[in-house]
């Protein structure tokens, strides 16, 4: 069943895509949701796939983790109690546990994405023990629903919304996610490429504006997504986003520079959601 | 000699890289300096590669030639002498000349890059029979020499720094682009990917750094590049960069936002080129 020297290929569109070598594959399983891989290859280290798609890699995971915490993190005048969607490979967790927290509800569906990581992706798992994280094995479109005004920091850590995932950009879960949150607080959510997925961004950003009354939208360059170009959506209950805490140390993508200059958005990107988002800075 | 339905592989380490589905090879040709391709492909449009490396396609090119020409043309206060060194397939000379300059001078060493460009690349090269557009088919290195004091703006835009566009990161020819200069005058050079070349990036940075009194360093997400991401580098005799000429209409990457954005370079970039770039807003 585990195949040693195939060639990982993931198309990003019909015409075109990126090749990994899997130097070795680690696990393989097919889930209730989804097909888990891991492999090593020679230049990303560790790579997990979930149904043929990149989630994660040991060597480039660090900015999509640091860049879909570390901007909500900050802004918030008092972090205390997050929830985490998704997420089962851990690095979103890790992130959100730099911060002196008191409470991090992790609601993953898939428990077997959590087991592959705590075994084979130890760097990015690495946080999945942590005391004060508490790993709820649930799908979070219902679990959500028991948790009114709760927390400061709601972040959606999901696949691409199609399969296992497609509830979480839905606007019945958009709504629960403000009122699970407390008032001044702040959901995230990655929100696809700008460059393959821009009525994905669009829609999104439609469904987040009609509920919550501040929408912004940052990006960051991931080199195993496809286009390389990643967007994510942040939205508050009416908060004003500024720099409030202190930013972590050991960080090696986000900065103080990359916490203003993220939300200068490509005009392509800009006019598509014209009116919906803008720019806090 | 041109073969139909082949794949199109560029590794950007030894395990990883990009695959293009070529839908029909156009044009194929050794120069004395390099193999020239051309191939159609369903998702990217036509795709110019050298020596096997992409260098534009016609679906992301606009990325690319923007974000190497706008940042200088609008920092500068009158910029009317333009050399372009490089840029046989015309991009870069279509984003220049949509300002009102005098002059514009594009030094390229290989002929068939212009000629295949212009045949088969019609949408990147439109601008290359401009009647302010001079062009050379000459060795930059050696061709700048002559021209002391001419330029306001000066832009290389030239292939990865080995083989025949090595010597232009060279501390020589950034000294003659010095010269080449006139007071006030802005250079900008692209300069390769974070995620792959960073190296690379450090040693521009030093030899520019040696020379230049301001030294800046920008980047964006190019998805047919290494990593999708690239860094440019932007020195100026001593002007202090901002916004003075109107930014073009038409634009797709590039707008005021971005201009800002742009130069936040993320941690790992900062730290391997601290003390010699410098953030300008």
């Amino acid at each position: 069943m585990v195949k040693q020297g195939e060639e990982y290929r993931e198309y990003h569109s019909p015409h075109s895509g990126i090749f990994l070598k899997k130097e070795r594959v680690l696990y393989r399983h097919k889930s209730p949701y989804q097909e888990i891989e891991i492999f090593e290859n020679g230049f990303f280290g560790r790579v997990l796939t979930l149904d043929g798609l990149v989630m994660t890699t040991e060597r480039d995971e660090f900015i999509y983790h640091e860049m879909l915490v570390h901007p909500a993190m900050i802004s918030h005048p008092s972090p205390r109690r997050i929830l985490i969607v998704g997420g089962g490979d851990g690095g979103t967790a890790r992130e959100v546990l730099r911060y002196p927290v008191e409470e991090v509800h992790m609601v993953e569906i898939d428990r077997m994405v959590i087991e592959a990581s705590r075994r084979y992706l130890p760097t990015i798992s690495s946080a999945l023990n942590d005391e004060r994280l508490h790993i709820h094995v649930e799908d979070a479109t219902e679990w959500i629903k028991g948790h009114e005004g709760e927390f400061d920091v709601v972040v959606v850590d999901s696949t691409d919304p199609i399969g296992p995932a497609e509830g979480l950009i839905g606007q019945d879960f958009f709504r629960n996610v403000f009122r699970s949150l407390r008032d001044g607080g702040i959901m995230v959510i990655q929100s696809e490429s700008p460059y393959y997925h821009l009525d994905t961004i669009e829609t999104i950003a439609l469904r987040l504006s009609r509920i919550f009354p501040i929408l912004h939208m940052y990006t960051a360059p991931i080199p195993t997504y496809p286009g390389g170009f990643w967007a994510f959506s942040l939205a508050t209950r009416g908060l004003e986003i500024r720099e409030r805490q202190k930013i972590p140390a050991g960080l090696r993508y986000f900065n103080r520079s990359i916490y203003r200059g993220a939300f200068a958005l490509p005009q392509f990107l800009k006019e598509k959601v014209e009116g919906l988002v803008r720019d806090p800075f």
